[in-house]
């Protein structure tokens, strides 16, 4: 059970946004800009980034949604993303999408762990400032996001399949606050 | 110097913003409902929150600046923050804020480490479901302010004076989003 009262059976941050909507807005905006609007890494690379950071910090609504969202994404290609939560060490991946993993991982850390070392191998695999920035602001978000979630013991579907139309959702229409439930 | 190509001279979260500001949009607007609009806790309880965590986790450019809010809106019981950022355990804060930073302190380790005990100590003390709430956001979001900062290395003033005014315009002004500086 939640540790507050939130609408009954709605999972995760969703029924935290719906407790407290003028908190959700700026989250679900944050999401939306983040995960969806022009940046030189694609959606797909974006949600890696994140499901990455959740699995790190052992957050199963989040890691399972946005899991979900990414296999709807890489389409043919999306065994990476369960290779990437195994060990993203050893996962298909390019050489540059390697080294901004690591630079995620560490900043799941804490943000003093990431070198200019990460750095230079990020960039010596043609990423730029722009996919150094996202990768450490997503990083930080999903930070955020699994504290929320996990601080608060919201609702965490354990059933792999309660994921996949959360997946397609996030996927086709991104990041939509819903909407209050009315009183009953 | 930052990871990435920022606004010279220009110090912690307002160089990121001004690199990116259609991220640091949704951010600044998530502080400033967070930590500025009406809640059962006062923005000067709020800001020691944010000060608890960001000291926790060594960011010395949101612990500073926030500290530096605190203290104006602490006005002349403003001793307690340093006190807090000491021990929360001895500082002089009511039994209500004690148990509520001890909840922020398990959520800057983690989501999970916080108890139904925890959450009960609280409510013991008068805590309702939007302290507990505002309390667990406040340390998600810095847990992610504080990672972003660092982990792109942004510019941390170590002059305490240097933060007297950030406190001052944060406590007055609240979360303003910085203009984009003209390419020169």
């Amino acid at each position: 059970m939640a540790h507050i009262n939130v609408p009954e059976g709605v999972p995760g941050i969703r029924s935290l946004v719906m407790f407290r909507p003028e908190t959700g807005k700026p989250l679900y905006a944050l999401a939306q800009v983040l995960l969806r609007d022009p940046s030189p890494l694609t959606p797909a690379e974006r949600e890696l980034i994140a499901t990455h950071v959740s699995a790190r910090n052992h957050c199963m609504f989040c890691m399972s949604s946005h899991a979900a969202a990414a296999r709807e994404l890489f389409g043919a290609e999306q065994e990476v993303v369960d290779c990437v939560i195994e060990d993203p060490s050893t996962a298909p991946v390019t050489d540059k999408m390697r080294a901004l993993l690591n630079i995620a991982g560490k900043v799941q850390q804490s943000g003093k762990s990431v070198t200019p070392e990460d750095v230079a191998e990020a960039r010596r695999y043609g990423a730029g400032d722009r996919d150094i920035h996202d990768t450490v602001l997503i990083a930080a978000t999903f930070s955020m996001f699994n504290r929320y979630v996990d601080g608060l013991a919201s609702l965490t579907p354990t059933d792999r399949e309660a994921y996949v139309p959360m997946g397609k959702r996030m996927a086709t229409l991104g990041y939509v606050l819903p909407q209050p439930q009315p009183a009953s």
